[in-house]
């Protein structure tokens, strides 16, 4: 077995013993999805994933970047390029990622591995240059059958809820085929306007045009433009959207009188602006979405801090999303303050808060949230979605946000198989916080099981309206 | 019982086993109060305390903000309005409070609440919407009786001396009122200048003005308001005074020549300084108080880093210090070398830095506070006064400085029944970190007595001149 | 005993087994120190050390710093002054030592003075003022033996290559005169440029002078200069040299086209240039510097973000190195981008970075180095070689970078006699690191003794080249 029934709980005595029993609650409870990147073509066509390779590697770029670190090439993991070069042979990646699998020791993408290797391929000894082609071949044969199809796992898996991220300008079709479809799952885009708002974002002043023709509003004016992303908010709301999405470089926020904004959309839009007018810009419509979500009851998310897109010549090659966005240092107080003063004491207003700067923990992020009613905060993100990083999580800010300014677990995954391998790793951190917190008499145990129950489902329901 | 004897230890092994033994030794000590917020009318007067809301809630800006940033509004709170509105009715109000006390789960508040409950009036379950009512009503009727009048309790807390802090326009006639009763507590003043120095300070020009006025100095000039502020930590320190405080945003300091600095002076009391100017005033003043200190061996104390006054609404409606103050990012290395290149090597300067910001612990304030003759550092802040912020605040700064450049606890509270409490969770969590370190080899057992012995009295005594 | 086999392990359970089962695979092993600070001549010389006070305290600033922060000035400690004042008696050094031990309490020095007292000569009992002069007769008597001359304890030690840090401008007389003694100990010098890259450095302007007569280059050109340090690179590399070290304020890289380079190099080499030209030109020369390690192979190292000299009445007495060296916030992300873009994913290059900012470990180091090629992390820098800085940097970094983006261990010392102490420390906490992951069932055994195995000695032989 490479899993231990008691693995990532302390390694013993009361805390141990305390972490187990409160698993035994959580485990089983389904997964609540709020916030990833799944494809919902998968759920829509249901058509079985090409091959493993496919399946485990090339969407997920934890595992390609940490493979890049050590000197192997995406292109021989058949990483696609933006000039459409052949792609490498399926079987001989998963050979190379076999081979270097020791590259993970001590790494998330490691744990979340291993799970689905055991929990949903049987397999039950370590991957190893030696079973790699067995154990290529067990798991293409595997996904080729009925039960391992998109929609089918999504049921197996036990997922309650999984909402995509999408532009305003999707069609959202899939969704809608989904829907259609008689399939119960329930799949729901997240709007995320980054394409219309960040004026670096590649072809911007095209995506405010192409909306303006979806919505039928006037988008040479403010208003127009404020009412066109209203339009597409309600449309995603008929779809089952229940939240916002925006990915900043920064936390900056503004309160700029009406005609000033204005006259700055013109700016933008005249695709004249500086680096600095599209900063003010973005951080004006971060308290415009905010004000939005008090109107119609989206839930604001706020993920800042990302330098996107570091290494130019990765980017030149291969595009996006290719593990090449890096954190840098963010600040929350003074950013944050124009948009809270607005509407931080607003109940009708969910905003959580995301950091890759995990200084801001206990200096700004949990005062902040221990404070503000509209405020919450969403778990440890990306780098630090990690048993280390949930630990640093919940011991730097439960002191002064508590446990219920915080809205439970999100995978923010692209990668479908580690779904429910990244929810366990959250149960068991979340344990094992709580059974040491019983352990050196700080909790009550009756007490830390309503908590963990609460971090496994309910927060997050009541955060997203799910 | 709520609290258990090995509360807060670690959870088994050797290492708890040295925390008991130490925190034997240390437990029945005098609590050494050298800075906080109590109000010296309580024990000028030593008039009953209303009621149990006006005890432990009210005045607690670490359970109203928690509530409040769970949608509890002030009002219902009974929080004071700057208007004067009518007030809420207090078991109403504990009611609230009761119902409320799962989001105080995994906090230092719910420590010290329970430590009071239960060492205080015996009460022996966890509070509940239950029990409200009754544990209401006993502890009405409790603070009623002689012995839990102000000077009773400050007796039976044991405590050794207590820091008031005061503005230089302070008469100190409540101190004075202690000192003339023949009562033996001993309640002393701490010297914080902010109103007379931080030009953005409401009244600011009007506290300088009535500073002259009481001084008889002629605040006109540069050397006339030095003077004035010289006079008044002479009356401070003639009232048993021993040390200064210093609340500023950040932690600039500057060494002006005297022309230049008298110069700024006249432009800052001339009411058109510009937030710069007002800056560097504050930094030259933090130089001119280390001068002073140096001259009347009055201890400095350095609290930067906090926003205050973040959430506009609720400072119109209620005012300052409602719990709406927001740490922000702080630097040491680069701000405190001009005070430090004039009086850092000066032995007969003791200045104690305070932070907001966890950061600068192991990167800055300890290697500062390793070198400088002058430096001390003094005990986890606000925010960071609990558990989790102790243990991370030795791990991070012992390595570098040691422990004996640091000053033993702060309570640093209005609530004055948390003062047991506050100080009982500092002398076990020490005890937990040298339980560890003993266990772990690093230091021996024999030593471990001695040190914590020095954390709890010894190096607050001479540290603070008490 | 002073020292417990068990020393710095978890304090008990699963996770100690692990740790010391993987320790007796290690603790005998070679060390092998890639970066350092000792002196060439003591091993060209060979000549035994003068007196305990010289060997152990004169050369250690952790030491003398952390007395001095506690009112011992450093003329009664007999650190040479700039003015050839007379020295202190060394033996009343020691007293003085001896008397202030207890302060070293729970700090790293302690862990290493430990270390050296028992295993070096044989003290089993706590150095204290009782047996201080014992213990002086003892150590000064065993240094004049001919076992404790430097050559001597260096093979004792079981070093396997030592580097020490040389400026551009070194003869290498010394590790000349170590080659050709027929001494089989291997001596290597690292190419350390500062003095000639620094324009605030001491004497900078001649130092490229004599860079230009050393090397028979023109520095009056900038391609003259560039060619001058690459002509005294191959001549380091011919002396073993393996290696660069870069010791800037911020780790700011810069990529200007030739001609601006050029014409900067002509500001900076006239004299009269200003601090954001003397900035932008260390920028500039990283990159550079990372172009030539691409050329001729040395491995490049960037210690950056120390505050030097921050005391001034220190430096003015006393000259540099006297402990008074101050971290700062220092960022990463943005800065290196320029130089990262040009090499970063080139195979050839290995570049090795340095922190005094623990919070860039998880927020931009790891990131960086979990992504591109050329990047690795180096091991805790000077404050954070200490048992909790190096848990924090495991903790911090492996989940994002993971075990094999590191290069083991540095002991980065000037004080001979810690090298193994130091060493030492950092293989048990390595041990006991992964001994938790192992009883937290996170690695598996086997793997975990693979790793310990890499990060004592193949992961610093590849990183160096050594």
């Amino acid at each position: 077995m490479i899993l231990d029934e008691n693995r990532l709980f302390p390694a013993n005595g009361e805390a141990r013993s305390v972490a187990a029993r409160l698993y035994q609650t959580v485990r089983d409870l389904p997964l609540i999805s709020p916030h990833g990147h799944t494809d919902p073509r998968w759920f829509a066509f249901n058509e079985p994933f090409p091959n493993p390779t496919a399946l485990l590697i090339q969407p997920d770029h934890y595992i390609f970047r940490m493979l890049y670190s050590q000197g192997v090439s995406l292109e021989s993991l058949g990483i696609p390029q933006l000039d459409g070069a052949e792609k490498a042979d399926p079987q001989e990646v998963w050979r190379i990622f076999a081979k270097n699998y020791y590259l993970f020791r001590g790494t998330p993408t490691r744990l979340w591995l291993d799970y689905a290797l055991e929990n949903q391929f049987g397999l039950k000894k370590r991957l190893s240059p030696e079973n790699a082609d067995e154990y290529y071949e067990i798991i293409a044969k595997k996904i080729q059958a009925p039960d391992f199809r998109p929609r089918a796992l999504f049921d197996k898996f036990n997922i309650e809820v999984l909402s995509t991220t999408d532009t305003p300008l999707d069609t959202l079709e899939y969704h809608k085929a989904i829907r259609e479809s008689g399939w119960k799952g329930r799949i729901i885009p997240a709007f995320r306007p980054d394409s219309v708002i960040d004026a670096e974002y590649a072809g911007f002043i095209g995506n405010i045009e192409k909306l303006g023709q979806i919505t039928g509003e006037d988008i040479g004016t403010y208003n127009g433009y404020l009412n066109a992303l209203r339009n597409r908010r309600a449309f995603f709301k008929s779809m089952g959207c229940t939240s916002t999405d925006h990915g900043h470089l920064t936390a900056m926020t503004a309160d700029l009188d009406p005609e000033t904004a204005a006259s700055l959309y013109g700016r933008i839009l005249s695709g004249r602006s500086v680096p600095q007018e599209q900063e003010i810009f973005q951080a004006q419509m971060l308290t415009e979405m905010a004000g939005m979500s008090v109107e119609d009851g989206l839930t604001m998310q706020l993920h800042p801090g990302s330098v996107r897109n570091h290494n130019r010549l990765l980017y030149d090659k291969f595009g996006r999303d290719k593990g090449a966005d890096m954190p840098s240092p963010t600040e929350y107080t003074r950013n944050l303050r124009p948009l809270l003063n607005k509407y931080g004491n607003d109940p009708r207003l969910t905003f959580i808060l995301f950091t890759l700067d995990e200084t801001s923990y206990s200096r700004e992020l949990a005062p902040l949230a221990g404070h503000y009613p509209a405020l919450k905060l969403g778990p440890p993100w990306w780098f630090h979605d990690s048993p280390e990083g949930m630990k640093r999580f919940r011991e730097q800010v439960t002191e002064t946000a508590g446990f219920y300014n915080t809205v439970g677990f999100n995978d923010d995954t692209r990668a479908f198989l580690s779904i429910p391998a990244r929810h366990d790793v959250a149960r068991r951190i979340d344990c094992a916080f709580l059974g040491r917190l019983v352990a050196e008499h700080r909790l009550d145990e009756d007490e830390a099981f309503e908590v963990v129950l609460d971090l496994t489902v309910n927060l997050v329901r009541k955060a997203y309206k799910l």
